[in-house]
């Protein structure tokens, strides 16, 4: 392994190999949940040197952990503990590559950190829509290789939607140029989409040529109180017909997160929760003016209260309120950070199915678990819930998830089957839920995914152990 | 093979199993450029008949020829000329399994006629915006399979973007249930959009979900003189920004394709053509009011003309003249039909490089051919042209056809190439584009897309010699 590593010096440049000094952050998951051992982490500058790391790495037998930010939820882009592992971070190669106004598009390298794509293409007068709460420190190939999902996703889509082509180094070490700024290509099978969502373990994505939008004139976020969870789903309803492509954001937020919020960060000021078993917060988005947009979402949140789906609703008068209302949301994880140890679940079933799917699923764990606390909130838009557990009060929060966590996410999970859900909406599979989806997904497409994995991954070199056992 | 259809028969029943009589509408494309011969013609009531018949078919090696409406354009859903091939028909599999208001989403068979789903929708007060030429004919089946596109894609997408999930009997008869009504479910390889769009060489989409959208309260449609290919751009990058996704529809046609239309068609009236080199029909969908929608659409014009984009213009009064518009942008077809045989390509390039691309390539055209006459028209909201080549006037259509079909095909296919297009836009490779896959796609993709055909249908039976050789 030794001509392994001196090898990669010469590919990438000694100074880009890491084998010595402290290397936690590319070998210990960001949710702190696994710490492994690289034989080395190398990164290189351009797609050139990848396709040469991996053709070495695949002489050698050694396997690749490809990496973006390691910002991942699920134990995805870390090594094992074997030491034998390479970790490939596509950090370095980070260039916005090109820009085309007229074509919407805008090409990235993989290592592009999303914060830095979103403003690039502000720059230009133009929108790159997804957002989502790592966006400052995650990369666009990660984004792409977990198919990353986020707030925008009710009017823009997950990361896949966004993505127009891919340049790929295969598990071969050869460089597929698929870059595309084609909105139509119908020349054989889509394996832009294959690699999209595949966690790594088919090849290494480089670059990506993704959609842009015009920069909306307006954007408002209002927040809503709503007795109950049919009535969020309703007015959601009502909101994709009042505001058409204009609903850029639909989040619903259980009142026991909003209370985290407002317990732990006492400066925010959390509205209308306390009166209200959910809150809603909506995002308007509007090509024409501030005044068209407001007046849309005031007509819209009227005609929910004549209906009673909406008890109280705050419009934001400026863009720090709007900014202080999203806060609330983004800091529920951190809210929950505070309060202890959690039982955490990314689901999603069809947006039609939640109420039912909450009652039954709330009903199932307090029979479970007496006093258990849920921290139920997410992108209600996209029937995607992080449908979280909290420990009874005055319960030790590490007591209860060494005792319940196996319980209550094989209760979750199996609720979210009976409902036609997923087991994982935006986080993927990584390693973490690995067996979970042995147990979920079908035999059928199980056997597809190893069928193909074989097929472009013949020696199993590509960050294995993750999305599906050989 | 009197084993096999007899099989068949029991799976299906006699009446079901076609052997003798005119098989032609099963046996012969579209456009009349391939007639084979079937041993059977076999016409299943469900995914579980469809799975019976493939066990049945691969245990006798007879390999399968999937057919929806076969309506395509690249022959590919007619049996080859051995009359040992059996076509699969779905077109008794067409259902409206469920539609799911609060969800956004469909459950159709594959079988399903297209206007039979949009029109299931609108009873619904619901959108299903995938629309095209052929719509009366065309099944979902065939349009996934295709992963199809038309006019609405510049809002909506193609068929792929438009489906949550898909139910296939795999090459082995296996039946794998992907059916989702899920936005949201990152739990493995994307195997749904492998089979979007690949011809029935892997396996048989024998159901699909797919999304809706709220009606629109007002559609409206225009259409404006445009005087240069690159001011029809820049009115496209205009409307994206005053219409937002209001703008559902954006279509170029040239000057010679709307003189066919007006002289074939004379009781057609074609508004502002005479004076100006290219038309472009663009429609306004508005979630507000038609008031609204018109006085959006009146603004984003005269922008057009104070920047020169838009030399004239008109927008449709109701309903029967927009129809009236669109009917003449849908004439152009069989407008050629009537001028005489012509050279048919569905190109894409960037948006931003289609001005250049027409500049470039009808020079080259015209320094290849004195007098040609170009039929330059199609989809420029999604960089999607019809560059059709239609005979020098007085030159007889079929000697044209054959002298200069070769020549010219390669003469744009490479020209499609210098400028990063597409060889086939929207309608497939079937077998018509079969080797000009080969001279066009990247080896490296092409050697991807052997290995999953081989891993997915190793015995070679799912519509053979489409898509890709062996």
């Amino acid at each position: 392994m030794n001509s392994l590593i001196e090898q990669l010096k010469t590919i990438a440049g000694a100074p880009n190999v890491l084998v010595d000094g402290d290397l936690t952050a590319y070998e210990q998951d960001w949710r702190k949940r696994s710490r492994g051992k690289a034989l080395a982490v190398v990164r290189p500058a351009s797609t050139t040197e990848v396709a040469a790391i991996v053709k070495a790495c695949a002489a050698a037998g050694a396997s690749i952990v490809p990496q973006g930010g390691n910002t991942g939820l699920v134990v995805g882009s870390t090594p094992d503990e074997s030491g034998s592992q390479v970790v490939l971070s596509l950090q370095r190669t980070n260039a916005v590559r090109s820009i085309d106004a007229h074509n919407l598009t805008m090409t990235l390298e993989a290592g592009c950190i999303l914060q830095a794509a979103q403003e690039a293409a502000e720059r230009e007068g133009l929108l790159f829509p997804l957002s989502l709460a790592a966006e400052g420190s995650c990369t666009i190939g990660g984004n792409l290789s977990t198919n990353a999902g986020g707030t925008q996703v009710v009017r823009y889509g997950n990361a896949r939607e966004l993505c127009l082509g891919v340049e790929v180094v295969t598990a071969q070490g050869e460089i597929w140029n698929g870059l595309s700024g084609l909105r139509k290509d119908n020349t054989g099978y889509d394996l832009r989409d294959l690699f999209i969502g595949s966690e790594g373990t088919l090849g290494v994505i480089t670059a990506a040529t993704m959609k842009l939008y015009p920069l909306p004139v307006a954007s408002l976020t209002a927040w809503a109180a709503v007795p109950t969870m049919q009535d969020a789903v309703e007015l959601l309803a009502l909101a994709h017909r009042h505001l058409g492509a204009g609903l850029t954001g639909f989040e619903v937020m259980g009142q026991f997160p909003l209370q985290l919020v407002a317990r732990h960060f006492p400066q925010q000021r959390v509205p209308l929760y306390e009166q209200s078993p959910y809150c809603v917060l909506l995002e308007n988005s509007d090509s024409e003016s501030e005044d068209h947009a407001r007046a849309q979402f005031e007509r819209l949140l009227e005609l929910a209260m004549d209906k009673g789906l909406v008890s109280d609703a705050v419009v934001a008068e400026n863009i720090a309120q709007a900014r202080q209302l999203w806060h609330i949301r983004e800091s529920i994880p951190m809210a929950q950070v505070e309060e202890g140890l959690n039982i955490k679940h990314d689901i999603s079933v069809p947006v039609s199915a939640i109420p039912k799917f909450c009652e039954v699923t709330d009903a199932l764990l307090a029979r479970e678990i007496p006093n258990v606390r849920l921290v139920n909130f997410g992108h209600l838009g996209d029937g995607n819930l992080h449908y979280n557990v909290q420990a009874p009060p005055g319960v030790d929060p590490a007591a209860f998830l060494r005792e319940y966590e196996h319980r209550v996410t094989t209760l979750v999970y199996d609720s979210v089957r009976n409902f036609g859900g997923s087991i994982s909406a935006e986080h993927g599979v990584g390693s973490l839920k690995l067996d979970k989806l042995e147990d979920h997904k079908s035999p059928v497409a199980l056997g597809m995914m190893r069928a193909i994995k074989r097929a472009l991954d013949p020696q199993n070199l590509m960050n294995p152990g993750r999305v599906l056992n050989p």
